[in-house]
């Protein structure tokens, strides 16, 4: 592990008189405003982000959820923890079942050979035999799911679709996404042999898109055929000859398979909160990654981004009220395993976290402050978002629930959530490709992301605003 | 083939007296000037050349010197010359040696487990048993030449660089790249395991640059070891790692190997001169690509830039005075093996080739036009320049050899070289690479090639100029 440390973090050391706040016309105290300031002034300085984030991909690099590698990414966390100023470092493993790509060739042989650039998808059964059968070409899911049962036997389907449309809010990805999640069931329904889908994806680069696949909710989970998603220029090509009305043909050999249950774990690194310790505000990334990249947006620079907001904050003279709890949850990627570990663990302490938000969009700037909590707490969120201002990030909805995705579990039982909604222009490029690498990450971007997580995790700690909703702690 | 024809390509008749050209103060006839203005018009508007690359990369695809699928390719341009104006298209076959890529699998082995991106470079040799060895890092192929002898006896050496300084001109690429051509002699010398280079690359993508090895002059003229480019943000990983002082070991398999003697062939694709038949201008560009992308810019676009310009130039009323000859070279990837036999077979006649130049860089706009001509030609070289300043193209200097790749063993015996020089600021994130395909071809860029080649090769083939150096042709 090499982490920079700030020689001295030059923060100004404040009285935090007792709060005088009326939820009504909410107003922060003057030394709570230079106490955020401070905190941006620091963290827009600091390197230590991104510190972290190349730390965890270089000394780890990719950490499939249940591998060997995520072991050693707790690992990591563990001694990270012990080397930054955090008061507890805790590993709660859990045990989950374990999904491996094996290794996977997949070619067209027909109308002439031509590697195509392809993964598995999460979930993916393997090959059997030599598979090389005749495509069968649907330009969308819907065009697949009309099929009848049988129709595809002995052939291999092939979805198509178009290239993910950019968006700020990555918008365009959730529908899309259908094929990858949920193509398989189709595909088996009509007794192909394989199904191959175009990448959800916004890049014109030659990587697949891997990602999890939906579990099917009766009858057998999981795939037993090869699931593969190609990339969007390799697709491009499948279609073209299509339109030219060539008959195609795949080969594909995947060892793709299912390998029992094994551990993995969230790593939950508090700093204890001086006057209501067990109230808590949860921030947080994931520490597991696809296996084809090193996980550098996704999602090293969430765990980067809150433990490095953390590490700020502990270094004011005293612990904000609440407790601080970044939890870097593991096996995200493959079905927020931890997250719904972290929820089952805590059933009983949900009701003390005051307000949950994840970092797991990837490493561009923040724009949006949205929130979920109590409509009393509104006009504090409407003093935090001022703020967070000239960071350049607007406030939005004070009616969106999310979070992120580790949060889901968590606000299904009521806990308040925010998000700071990072540009997601070109995430899409990079999600789940080999191509997610430490060097797509702008290290001034990232500072400007733990200005904003520290500025709300401090105020959000310090404040006596209640975010739950009475009613939701009912639940 | 799909190849849209523009149903009428609407040029105006003219007539084309008698040259009256003065060499000392070079005057194009008004009619030459109108005609040179009509093509550059029906070019920016004509989508035949992103029609042809399409057709080329879709339904050919990758096309390796030597394979299978370049002699589909020398099919496919037969008929594409058929399918044109040519009056003569020509397949000349010859011998080759036959490298054949295999498969390829690159993992670092220590500190942890990692697939890396790489491909074989050309000639290279395969794995021998499992081959799994310690790293010898070396920060440059300077520190790699310094090894002794035998000191690298059981070791993988990595040779590390930069990411290529990206340009217009693509200056930054012959230095690093002779990492790729002469480091395997280095590394036998050393009597190395394997040789794993950093791409010679501009991108930070996770792509692989394969590229030829340069032979030994003498003693076994290529490599017997592996010889492998990893991709640079591997190679930032490989870097990152051995600053933090971790031992790394790498594991590889390749299968590459030489495969005896097959046929490779140029495709000469002529419109007859007028006048002077047996007077050449030559255009063109390489039919064969590497085999990891489709060749769409390496070298597809060449091809259909030069074969879209001369079709426009047959829509002409009457031919030029001279000869124009579109060919595509086969085999260029690996070792210019279609020039050479062309200038072989041609060697009597290379004395008629009034002007050579090929179009190899890339799609990208044309910025600059540069000559190596006669000297007593010039002026009228500076007439034609003139006519490309619309297309935003600079003249550039007028004793610069070069011509293109394929125009190499041409200018070596004499003939004169023009060079339309593409904007190469973006030619080293795709060349080589699996990456390079039909998506990264602006088709308007596309057009303004077309109007450049369809203006230069039309009036080096109507004036009565001498682009020879009469000392030249006495070689």
């Amino acid at each position: 592990m090499r982490i920079l440390f700030l020689s001295a973090i030059a923060l100004l050391a404040l009285s935090t008189g007792a709060a005088a706040n009326d939820q009504a016309e909410f107003k922060l105290q003057q030394s709570q405003i230079d106490t955020a300031q401070a905190l941006i002034d620091t963290a827009l300085q600091s390197p230590l982000a991104f510190d972290i984030v190349e730390s965890l991909t270089t000394e780890v690099g990719p950490r499939l959820g249940g591998s060997e590698a995520e072991k050693r990414a707790r690992d990591w966390a563990e001694d990270l923890g012990d080397q930054l100023s955090f008061d507890k470092v805790s590993v709660e493993e859990f045990s989950m079942p374990y999904w491996v790509r094996g290794t996977m060739k997949i070619a067209l042989t027909s109308p002439y050979e031509q590697e195509l650039y392809g993964t598995a998808l999460g979930g993916s059964g393997k090959s059997r035999g030599d598979l090389n059968a005749e495509v069968a070409y649907f330009r969308s899911l819907d065009d697949l799911k009309a099929v009848s049962d049988g129709e595809l036997k002995g052939k291999i389907a092939f979805v198509d679709g178009d290239v993910l449309v950019k968006s700020q809010t990555g918008a365009g990805y959730a529908l899309p996404n259908n094929r990858r999640r949920i193509g398989w069931q189709h595909a088996e329904r009509g007794e192909a042999k394989a199904l191959v889908i175009r990448s959800v994806g916004s890049d014109l680069h030659r990587f697949p898109h891997t990602g999890m696949m939906s579990k099917r909710t009766e009858g057998k989970a999981w795939a037993s055929i090869p699931v593969i998603a190609i990339s969007n220029p390799d697709a491009d090509q499948l279609r073209r000859l299509h339109e030219l009305g060539k008959p195609m043909s795949i080969a594909l050999k995947s060892t793709a398979a299912w390998k029992g249950n094994v551990n993995s774990g969230n790593v939950v690194l508090d700093l204890i909160g001086r006057e209501k310790p067990e109230e808590i505000v949860l921030i947080g990334g994931h520490l597991d990654s696809w296996d084809l990249g090193t996980g550098a947006i996704d999602d090293g620079a969430g765990v980067a981004i809150t433990a490095a907001a953390a590490e700020l904050i502990a270094q004011l003279p005293q612990r904000p009220r609440r407790t601080i709890r970044v939890v870097m949850f593991g096996a995200e990627e493959v079905g927020l395993l931890g997250a719904r570990a972290y929820a089952e663990k805590h059933a009983d302490a949900l009701k003390n976290h005051v307000v949950a938000t994840e970092s797991d969009f990837g490493a561009d700037t923040i724009w949006q402050f949205v929130s979920n909590v109590n409509e009393a707490a509104n006009p504090a969120i409407d003093a935090i978002a001022k703020l967070l201002v000239p960071l350049g990030i607007v406030q939005g909805g004070k009616d969106v629930p999310g979070g992120g995705p580790d949060i889901i579990p968590l606000a299904a039982k009521g806990v308040p959530t925010v998000r700071l909604n990072q540009n997601g222009m070109d995430y899409f490029d990079l999600h789940h490709t080999p191509d997610d690498t430490l060097d797509k990450i702008d290290p001034e971007k990232l500072k400007q992301n733990v200005a904003a997580y520290a500025v709300f995790a401090y105020l959000a700690a310090e404040l006596d605003v209640e975010f739950r909703t009475p009613s939701k702690e009912e639940e």
